[in-house]
């Protein structure tokens, strides 16, 4: 699983206007990136009126809007899903995930603070806090980056949190939910899948190979 | 892998009014439904200023927008995705999926003609065409539905194409593409790796296990 760092901050701190500089120089560096919002309202991504949406309006669960450059999917959960269960899911070819807000989950924050539009930082700053963004310092003693110092703040993120973090080779969800492998069961469940399953039609020279097992809820 | 039936027809014939009436039929019925459209120009599916928007034009790869009750992920393809690569990632849950357009692909395909609209249905009719659905009869010896006989469609639907195709409970899909499973080796596959998981910490009761491995192309 990727890296995930939160960009955290009061409202119109300028936490999307920090990242419309940052995503661009940390992509020049060679890293893909992505990035996850949280929205607590009424869901709404796509188009009014667009096939996909007209679809999705009429009950489908899962729409996708397919080009050669892009994919669009939008679908039905049934509850929040988790960082780690997104992440696991979708991001498993992405460098550094940065998710913006998910100020309440214990994953590491960068806090977004500009004195010209409040007072003062969020007030319950704790050990997950790994640094500041501002206009201004003094307002901690961590690591802080002026609002246009995008390339001190890459370097950070870079030697930090996507560096020490090699892609993993095999990843397992069980329930949605991540499972920790070390290195030897990483190694034996890698070698016996690709074991078992080299020898099907379709299966040579397996650059990815990803294995679904549902079982029924009333079995 | 849920099945697939494409609706073609030339522009305006009612494809899309169509399925905003046939998929709260099937919904009613209590099939989960999916809808996959193409697209062959440039990429839109987000509402420009919206923070996501924002992100995916600053670069990311990948960005989500999650809500309790949707998901929504929009990311950067090399390329165009097979039907079967789309299904078998992301429409793991779904009954039936309805793709609008696609004519050129071997799915089994159901025509919208409208003779108010169009002097003739679409001339390069082969055997991948299973029904029509039209305003008018005669054009055709294939089963052909009224443009309100949605529930004649649906039974239609689900007659050949829902249930004969039961939810496969293992899917091995390899460099993006599914893998046929017979039935003994799905059963060998899903239960040698549910045996090599169910000790791990996190691997009790599994309702759903995927496993991903990545080779480095370099490697």
């Amino acid at each position: 699983m990727p890296p995930v760092i939160a960009f955290i901050g009061k409202p119109d701190s300028g936490k999307t206007t920090l990242l419309e500089k940052l995503i661009p120089e940390l992509r020049g560096r060679g890293y893909r990136i992505g990035t996850i919002k949280h929205h607590v309202h009424a869901f709404e991504m796509d188009k009014p009126g667009k096939d996909t949406w007209r679809h999705k309006q009429a009950g489908a669960n899962t729409v996708a809007l397919s080009s050669p450059t892009g994919l669009g999917i939008i679908r039905d959960v049934a509850g929040d899903l988790t960082i780690e269960e997104l992440v696991g899911r979708y991001y498993g070819d992405i460098d550094l995930v940065i998710a913006e807000g998910y100020k309440r989950l214990s994953l590491p924050k960068i806090e977004v603070f500009r004195s010209a539009q409040h007072e003062a930082p969020l007030p319950d700053r704790d050990d997950t806090w790994v640094a500041m963004v501002s206009d201004t310092d003094g307002v901690t003693d961590l690591p802080c980056f002026g609002l246009e110092d995008v390339a001190g703040l890459a370097d950070f993120l870079e030697e930090r949190f996507i560096t020490p973090f090699p892609k993993q080779k095999t990843s397992l969800l069980v329930n949605g939910q991540p499972v920790y492998l070390n290195a030897f069961v990483e190694s034996f469940l890698r070698q016996a899948i690709t074991g078992m399953t080299c020898s099907l039609k379709g299966c040579q020279d397996p650059r990815e190979i990803i294995i679904t097992i549902r079982q029924d809820p009333q079995e």
